[in-house]
């Protein structure tokens, strides 16, 4: 009677398991998909809102300006108000409270509702900001808020193994939801949060993300956005010859750069937080005044991409998930012909006055210092987008310029194979974005994220030439924002 | 001064790291390579001997059944004589050995030559074995030796520490070099040795599974087998609408049925070896005459698969490569009009007296209990890819099966979209070999395999569904055979 007894026990609590981590990935997929929406709606607002007023440029730029300034001071006064917990990107804390360190308060309602809350504020206005760690962070909170609304589920949650087990299948389902990307999810959430990862966490992070990921594409479609569920920006590369075995060079010089680009941005960043902190006036003026610092920022950020002014030179007028669209784009755009889809994409790139190679180095000098500044702000915000759009944008840079230079393709015998620079965009992207976050695993992101893995290998020397050459010279962002609150 | 020379010292061990990463990524993927030259030459020989002799129906059937005989033979044989540590898959020794177990001569560079000829004899005969696990065995010994041959890596892997991540990371290569998928093998090979995994190896095994699937792939591409560095297995689906909704439905039920077929598989194969071991004068028998048992099975096996016999009904002269091929193909089987290149591969499956489900349902039930038989002989051999053929055969049954029965697709409103029963395939692959082995990561194999990701959910789910029902009916094939050795 005893073993029947323990076999009960333990069924009841596999069965619990499930459905814990079913639920854990339902919720997760409704909340990112009704969030998602609601940024795209305010950022539709602040474009419509300057298309209105096109007559009155002035009027325009006040919109333009004024529209980010009151989200990010709306996002940085609730966020203080409700819990300064939710300040940031979220993955740094995680990291520290899945080795064992406990966090008070840093899992709360209170800090579920002013990370909500503030993520949609501070993404609807528009900035280079990313939703990645917040909802590693916020799928914490809703991990820890459903084992206890649910009472049969505390006693599952109760001793402190299972709750860190609890909170890795979290971490893996925030990133998952995110970018429908199951694979990649769990692998990233690994890489930046453990150092020691027990192989049977692996399948529990796996279930849970592969159904947020399917409901959140499914909502997708019951919405009527996309005819199936497919990934979440779809490409269109040639796949019979995706690329040349020489343009492996362009592709390492790639990783490269991004190498020293994203420990360049890790340092730029430590740097902005530490020169806010060193002048101790500055410092006490900004504590007083906390609406100053985030409104100048965005302030600053949104005059430099409006569409009139500096804006035309950079792309201004687009929105991240745009950027990134169109970015990985399948055609070349310095072909010359081009039809009507084509053209509207190569407008928002290309200026009568200017050319694309210009318009997308402003686009990336410009973005650097402002992804870096706005990732300082005292609101919930995550720094991989951002650096993705970066990555993306210098990899369509290299590309664009391969094309340029030989436009029938690498190869000198046989059939000519024209250069794809999308796919240098694809691998740009998660370049860059492995080398800020020190993980090799934006490999598979992308793939997902593309539906398409033709360019695994150029994507994979990329991306592990980038993390090389950061993890020489550079913390993590993560482990630099751990340095800096230490 | 001592803070230079222990920096030194640290630079020094990690150049020597990524050499020594470098060179086993480089050395296993020309092994792979030079391995699956030969094989494929010998298996040409056999199918060119049964061509030559077509006018002799008799002698054709002796040379088609002597082949495998004398192949198997001598691999029993060879690795008998030379080391017996080479029997089998390999991955449950490395299992045992990476938990700290310390397996006597195991490692040891007789092994490896009785395992690299045993293994090309055994695969060159033809019956259903596979090369993943051997190959993992193989590349720790390559790894082991390559330590011990260049004298300043001796320092770096003494203690035993970086003994296991050195392992650790051959595993991975191993696998990788295998398929020609970097993510895949790394993801597999952890999933299937370790119980806590140290995240810092991952983009160890990470770097040097890269370094050999390129190498793998690029010396295809030197050697005009291919125009560039693609897929193993390349599919051609169709992207824009790969699936619908409705049908991941089918898709789960593949899950439950290769659950269920995997845990049979199994219990089937641990039966059987009980079975020798169980009948006394039969142990007796087979140890003292060491070359009846391999020799009756290569008999049974080859004289079930003549192509003018039952071989005709089970697609018996094709390979395992060449029947991966073709069941993951593009094109529907039973939609009527085929061109000339899809003529060809469905004479391989339909038969004048028979149509393709009989086949195919012939090919899973001969091609199950055989694959089962097979891994029990006393050769080097793995049983991934029987058991990966197995569940593309049963794939492409389903998807044939609900093309037939939805022509027009299964959406009733809109543009129609017929099914793609390669997808299904794809599917059925991933989920037999994920159930036979609790591994989730089959799924990113497959993707890496096929050079598409399209289906990502479909086979997720899958695999998903097949690995819980056989991890709740039976242990992992690795599990049940450290099992049958204890």
């Amino acid at each position: 009677s005893y073993m029947i007894w323990c076999r009960n026990v333990v069924f009841a609590k596999i069965g619990e398991d499930w459905i814990f981590l079913l639920l854990l990935g339902v919720s997760m997929a409704l909340l990112s998909f009704a969030m998602d929406f609601t940024i795209a709606k305010c950022q539709k607002a602040h474009y419509w809102l300057y298309m209105e007023l096109s007559q009155y440029p002035l009027l325009q730029y006040l919109a333009w300006v004024m529209f980010p300034v009151i989200f990010i001071s709306f996002s940085a006064g609730f966020t203080h108000i409700v819990s300064a917990n939710a300040i940031g990107s979220g993955i740094p804390e995680m990291k520290t409270i899945l080795r064992g360190v406990v966090l008070k308060e840093y899992l709360s309602f209170r800090t579920l509702v002013a990370k909500i809350v503030g993520l949609i504020t501070a993404l609807g206005s528009g900035l280079p900001l990313g939703k990645e760690g917040p909802f590693v962070h916020i799928a914490s909170m809703v991990a820890q808020l459903l084992s206890k609304l649910v009472t049969s589920f505390r006693g599952i949650y109760e001793n402190e193994s299972r709750n860190s087990e609890m909170l890795a299948a979290a971490c893996a389902v925030g990133v998952s939801c995110n970018f429908a990307a199951p694979i990649g999810g769990v692998l990233f959430s690994i890489e930046v949060t453990s150092t020691y990862f027990a192989v049977r966490n692996y399948w529990r992070g796996f279930f849970s993300a592969v159904c947020g990921a399917f409901i959140f594409r499914l909502l997708a479609v019951w919405n009527r956005e996309e005819e199936t569920i497919t990934a979440l920006f779809k490409t269109q590369f040639r796949v019979d010859y995706p690329f040349d075995v020489q343009e492996l060079l362009a592709f390492a010089v790639i990783g490269i750069v991004c190498g020293f680009g994203g420990a360049l941005f890790v340092y730029f960043h430590r740097q902005v937080v530490y020169f806010n902190r060193k002048h101790r006036r500055l410092t006490y003026f900004l504590q007083k005044n906390r609406f100053i610092y985030p409104a100048i920022i965005a302030f600053i950020c949104s005059s430099l991409t409006f569409p009139l002014g500096l804006g035309q030179y950079m792309a201004g007028e687009l929105t991240q998930k745009e950027a990134i669209n169109e970015l990985f784009d399948n055609h070349t755009w310095t072909k010359g012909q081009a039809d009507v889809d084509e053209e509207l994409i190569i407008s928002h790139w290309k200026h009568p006055q200017s050319n694309i190679f210009v318009t997308l180095v402003i686009f990336i000098v410009m973005n650097f210092w402002m992804s870096a500044m706005a990732v300082t702000l005292p609101v919930p915000a995550g720094v991989f987008i951002p650096v993705f759009v970066l990555g993306a944008a210098f990899g369509r840079l290299v590309g664009e310029s391969m094309a340029a230079w030989f436009p029938l393709g690498v190869r000198s015998d046989g059939i000519p194979h024209r250069i794809i620079p999308g796919g240098y965009a694809v691998a740009g992207a998660a370049a860059l974005s492995g080398a800020v976050t020190h993980t090799v695993s934006t490999s598979v992101i992308v793939f997902e994220l593309t539906g398409q893995i033709a360019h695994i290998l150029p994507v994979l020397i990329a991306v592990l030439v980038a993390n090389v050459i950061s993890q020489w010279l550079q913390p993590s962002i993560y482990d630099s924002i751990i340095q800096i609150k230490r």
